[in-house]
């Protein structure tokens, strides 16, 4: 492959997040890299796209040069205007969201918008990954984004025939220095779910208000699942894809009967 | 069964919209039903929920007497805060989300506010069921949200033990009449998707902004899809599950080997 390839950078915490930008920094080593990420925080925005609404984009920038464009919207907003708009003419040979700052494994992808950000790119048929890191004390995003270029330059360009238009990688990293890092695992989503709670609050003049206020319940023993992998220590990789149909239950349901 | 099944009902189109009132009204023929629905229009927001921002929750009136909580946030947010918070003394059998006006199949299932707050649902262990009605000139909710309870209805008290805390059910009706339905398929999720562009418009003040705008490509030709299934007049009925993990792909990832 002589040419360099073209990859679209988005992310859930917003265009200025340091995951982002180291990961952008790395990957200008061996691509041309094209940002387009949501002006501000927004995660566990899931799937959410503007219809209702409009959106904005903005030119960022960075030590006076151009970096990217804001968009005033989701992080499916940012990857369907950067690629159907804002650099329409260019032919992506990947979509990369994060670094996100936060585990993306078991029942927090589905609120993700990390997840769906890479998502939409598989959505607009260019192959898409996820990349999120494990929250820690003193979270390394500098080191993560070289393992993550890494990785991703052994998808695009050594090994470039692997990657489909419908491969959404979503991957997560374990919250160590690399030497401790055990190596790669592929791995299913878990079955991990959140003890969930709503803790009531009073504003200064008296009315109610709702924070969400959730802990992981680690239910998953398997090796194979996302969320052991990572507390084993390995990086988690786990294909996705956005079919929802539970094909299990579907010959169950035909024999129900249901009557209208 | 001899005590009243006890529902909470929330949408996406709004606490104020017609699919879910006349919802209600048929399901309270038979069951205790609560409704904790967003406050405004919440289409396309997926599984979007509250964690960067606080919730509301304000009691909504229908002919000067409680309806309902109106909440400030998501569909995800307004099943949660329902069962969680606002009717926590509630034990519920099903949630159902809608009905919801335009279709949810295909790939509009990932983006769909209606479908969400019927995965939040199963989330939390409890059965729940999305309804939407695909669009037309003059959609008849009334029609549509009787058939909804005859349905529902089978689902909790004819055939109860039938529903598990994991099902999922995606039910979308064609836009005919009664009489012009053919029955009920059950179906997988459609392979169909969206030709997207965006409009650009110029505000008063000479300012950019962008409008989505989407058509379905219908490329699924089997009759066992959703899409399929509602151009023939018939109901769809799909069983979901939020474990994206695409199996196929699992054992090809593990042979491209890749290194750190």
């Amino acid at each position: 492959m002589n040419k360099k390839p073209n990859i679209l950078v988005s992310n859930d915490d917003g265009i200025d997040a340091e995951g982002l930008h180291r990961l952008a920094n790395e990957l200008k080593k061996f691509a041309n890299v094209y940002v387009s990420a949501p002006n501000r925080q927004q995660s566990s925005v899931g799937h959410s796209i503007s219809i209702y609404y409009s959106l904005r984009a903005f030119r960022y920038k960075k030590d006076n040069k151009f970096f990217g464009w804001a968009v005033e919207g989701t992080p499916a907003d940012a990857v369907k205007l950067g690629v159907l708009f804002l650099y329409k003419d260019i032919k992506f040979d990947l979509v990369v969201s994060g670094i996100n700052n936060g585990a993306n494994s078991a029942l927090a992808i589905i609120y993700s918008g990390t997840v769906s950000a890479a998502t939409e790119g598989t959505v607009l048929r260019i192959p898409s990954v996820a990349l999120s890191l494990v929250s820690s004390k003193r979270n390394d995003f500098k080191s993560t984004a070289r393992l993550s270029a890494k990785i991703i330059k052994q998808l695009v360009i050594d090994n470039r025939n692997h990657l489909t238009s419908s491969t959404l990688l979503n991957i997560n990293f374990p919250p160590v220095p690399k030497n401790k890092i055990k190596g790669i695992r592929v791995t299913k989503q878990g079955k991990s779910n959140w003890s969930d709670r709503y803790e009531v609050r009073s504003d200064p003049n008296g009315r109610e208000y709702y924070w969400l206020k959730g802990r992981m319940n680690v239910l998953d023993k398997e090796n194979d699942t996302d969320v052991i992998a990572l507390r084993q220590n390995y990086i988690s990789i786990t294909p996705l894809h956005y079919d929802l149909t539970d094909y299990h239950k579907l010959q169950e349901i035909e024999l129900w009967d249901l009557k209208i």
